[in-house]
């Protein structure tokens, strides 16, 4: 096939945030997710892919392409957005066309073949549009005399010209032209791919490929939730690789242990779910749709429940729920995740200073790589971790914590001595003791 | 049998607060206290039975009764005390002998057995007493001549005229007359009742029953834990309705499973209990000794022992001991009740303002309608809890909470930030900061 | 064989506070641990022993003994030394060889059989070696010649004039004359003993034994996990006598079931792992490593780990790791131990005021008898409980409890009152509420 798809794998990640990791790189049962969007290119039949990334993900991407000579890797220096990306990889792109996709969005396989079968008789430029029903703050298609006339962005809701939104799927039949416009292109705002789009909208015919399958984008960390879900529900295999399971765990529907994996004894395990290799499930524990990566502990009496549980992490008589832990963590017995509020609304949580609604009635904590808790510490629904960060044995954790920090509770106490307890003369107590702020 | 039973229903209960159910509603087994009379009348052959209610429970109690042409019910517009109850049905009780009885004191089939007894030939008045060999707050028989003369209320301890005390299951051969009675009787106190009892007594030969098996009046909330406890031991036949219980999962003893009851893997229910209909027992609880009712998730890892669980209650790896749960309440991970004082005393509650000594070593919570608990809430013994209200995760409740509350603990934190974790440079922790008074 | 074994169990413990028990009286196994000594050298042949004990012990160590005559029981006074406790005893040293030690050194059976040969041939004093590569602050032995020249007692680390420390297994080939020079030795300090010692090595030759296997002394009460863990691996035979296992427990490994046990659904035990007469091991708890002496109740849902817990002590869903209970405890469900720092570090423990640390990465709580936790409390590393003390329900511990005495925390609470839950008007609930000390 005559076309290059180019995947935009560099730009910052702020809204990702505590996760250290960049978004493609982020790893579901040990495969970054540009794998798995390499693969179902590949699969497509697309044959040449130039990836852009950023210096710090650059050796860890080449660890993962190996030697596919089709696969080029370029580096943007800075993250100053998408058409600086391009830009960057100016050499590569001296007129073949190509088919510019983002890095973390994750689609089903058909979107590729749909855009592969018309990518083989193209005339024109074409972008792949979804209908959304509800609002959702991107570019919406407008249409004029059945014909695309421009992307409005972000129109606010109700005055959406239409219920398209435009994808980042675009197909540019001749890639230099495409590179000439966005130069010309200026903007003091993020803008200037969109700019340089809406021109070329103006100028040339562009068609519009409706997708109707599984959209999710990765723009906050909550979204790993909904990728994990629907990656178990349509490519997990269930599998034993040499597992070790006790004669009284019990694995239930669609589960994939990997090799080494022991489930201890009273385990459950409902599919799907996919535990990683070497991984141990331990006695008397729960584990529900999720995911839980190689070499963790999920210890004594634990639950973990539609959560991502990354590498090397310890679990020791926990509820976990609705979350993500990035990997290397540890919670201490007890510690448990609140994935609901009293009042039933959907679940708030601070992203660059502004309250985001993640629109899910369910969501429990965001932990980053490394962070502990303590013994009995409860996260509150949507409170975010940072990596390398503990929170203190029975704090109650009401607000994100930042990374590398230390939280503890400074109780006060009241201490009474000298009590001839167990005998006759032992006052009667109370723990009726408290103040109260109304 | 010639004679009404007229069940008085329609008091207050301000006692039984926190509970919004009224007494005679209150269900186990998915059946009201008042059916639980209602089936021992019919058994005993009372076939006419009067029931006054108030404006409040009417229209559930006409549903309760269905069709049944024999059973009538009036409304009390006030709760005015049982003299005004029975005065509020004077059309009704127009000379035909009448029984009189409370609708919420739990006692054995015998009682009304003997009762219909003596009713066939019965020529005088009676009353059913009850040995009672500790102190209670009621009224005692007092005797003269080997006759009854009259009923001496709350005597305090040590001054009691005999060791009988009178129940309320009035027989009067003559309902016309006691009418006439109550109506002459006045008093400033609600003992209008009580009084024309008394004149009765004084002017007409009034035999008495004595009753020696198990009776509970139903005053403060814990009481229905003894009522569920000897239900449990009587009433219950160990059936399997179409419930579905995993292989691994172990029924043990006089237990009923409802129909669509679930029962999961490795969960242990401990008879006498009673599973009503669409609970689901979760993987790894345990059940003890308890009435769980319809449309329950006892959620993974839970206990419950020795407790009443109302409809539509969300438990998650819960301990739940000697409490009760209204209905429609929700516990957070890791909540628990103590049960069980430090200095092994009998447990106290605060009832309108009064402590009340429930004469219980191990009591829980009293948890009314829609009211939640917060993960790793922690709820001392004998605590009561409004209903819809709510307890924040990490409180330590140590005083009733009022309904339509929300109770939250402000922690007073100290975050350490910057520090250079898991480096050399990384400072020593420490957690050994408190303020203490003393 | 012509000596007497003296055995030195009068001395003072109180770096083995909280505990109550004297060390040589502890109980593994329901045996104490001079009990384990006594049996290692009537094995080894030596027949005449001579116990000094102090007033509060004698008792109890009759009992022990009955009625071995060839075992002699001396009280010293007041806990004045090594020295005082032999001088105590001069009446019964009267010329015989004696070999004196310690009553609750944990060695193996080697020590003794290597003493008793070497006894047999014996034309001088000796003592006992062991080499430590580590820094140990005790006596080591200084070589002059190849010849035992004297002791250096503490040196401080790097100053060692050896790496061999001078264990308390001394053999005097005339005790008369040792007691002379007890007697002329004078000073300030508790180092009576060891400058008679000194004086005798370098007035007479003085040989050395050393001893290449495990040895434990005991100061500390963590150093009871190092023995305990020791007796499991070492003094364990698998067996059950007349214990009640459920069918869906698990028993694996080296685990020794006393009558009377009961182990109860889902219960998992791993060895090497002891458990106590009568002690129930309840539905879904796991025991790893642990000892469980007798007439426990391990309630529903608990984990121990490489603990022991004395007798009639109760947990309740608690975990319970690297801790030492001492006997007649009570958990609340939910309480748990902290046994691991955040920073990985090596645990401390205050001891009479000093900071001690015990060298051990995993480490829980000391609770000594009838000390009782609420629930949902947390008790930090390496925090130590008094006798008969509460801590209160939700306290997070971080420093020790004297006896005696009751902890409870006063939690700041912020109730919010007439909320219309449920409904349209109620207002959106933020728990984000908290005080905040940088």
């Amino acid at each position: 096939m005559n076309v290059t798809a180019v995947i935009l794998a560099g730009g910052a990640s702020t809204r990702f945030s505590p996760l250290t990791v960049s978004k493609p790189l982020f790893c579901f049962k040990a495969k970054p997710i540009i794998l798995y969007l390499l693969e179902k290119l590949k699969y497509a039949g697309f044959k040449d892919v130039l990836i852009i990334t950023n210096p710090e993900d650059n050796e860890q991407l080449i660890k993962f392409i190996k030697n596919n000579k089709r696969i080029q890797i370029v580096v943007q220096k800075e993250p100053n957005g998408m058409a600086d990306a391009l830009l960057s990889a100016e050499n590569f792109l001296t007129g073949k066309p190509i088919f510019v996709l983002n890095a973390s969005d994750l689609v089903e396989q058909t979107l590729f073949e749909k855009a592969a079968k018309r990518i083989q008789t193209a005339k024109n430029n074409f972008l792949v549009a979804k209908k959304q029903d509800n609002y959702f703050d991107g570019g919406y298609l407008q249409f004029s005399g059945g014909k695309l006339a421009a992307i409005v962005e972000k129109p606010g809701e109700g005055n959406q010209p239409s219920k398209l939104i435009n994808l980042v799927f675009h197909y540019f039949k001749d890639s230099k032209e495409f590179m000439r416009i966005l130069k010309k292109s200026k903007s003091d705002k993020d803008d200037v791919y969109e700019l340089a789009l809406s021109s070329l909208i103006t100028s040339k015919p562009f068609e519009v490929i409706e997708y109707t399958g599984f959209w999710q984008p990765l723009k906050y960390p909550w979204h790993l939730l909904e990728m994990m879900n629907t990656i178990l529900h349509t490519q997990l295999i269930a599998k034993n690789h040499a597992a070790t399971v006790s004669d009284s765990a019990k694995i239930d529907g669609n589960v994939s242990l990997e090799s080494g994996v022991k489930v201890l004894e009273n385990a459950v395990i409902k599919g799907p779910s996919f535990i990683g290799k070497n991984t141990i499930i331990g006695t008397n524990s729960l584990i529900i749709n999720s995911m839980i990566e190689e070499s963790c502990v999920i210890g004594f009496g634990s639950e973990v429940c539609r959560s991502y549980i990354g590498p090397r992490t310890w679990l020791h008589h926990n509820y976990i729920g609705d979350s993500v832990l990035e990997g290397d963590n540890y919670c201490g017995s007890g510690a448990a995740t609140a994935n609901f509020r009293f009042d039933e609304r959907t679940i708030r949580s601070v992203v660059s200073k502004k309250i985001i609604d993640s629109k899910r009635v369910k969501l429990g904590m965001i932990m980053a790589k490394k962070a502990r808790l303590g013994v009995n510490a409860c996260i509150m629904p949507g409170v975010k971790i940072g990596h390398s960060s503990f929170v203190g044995p029975g704090v109650v954790l009401v607000k994100d914590l930042a990374p590398n920090s230390l939280i503890t509770v400074l109780q006060t106490t009241n201490i009474k001595k000298n009590l001839l307890i167990f005998s006759n003369r032992f006052p009667q107590l109370s723990l009726q003791q408290e103040k109260v702020t109304e």
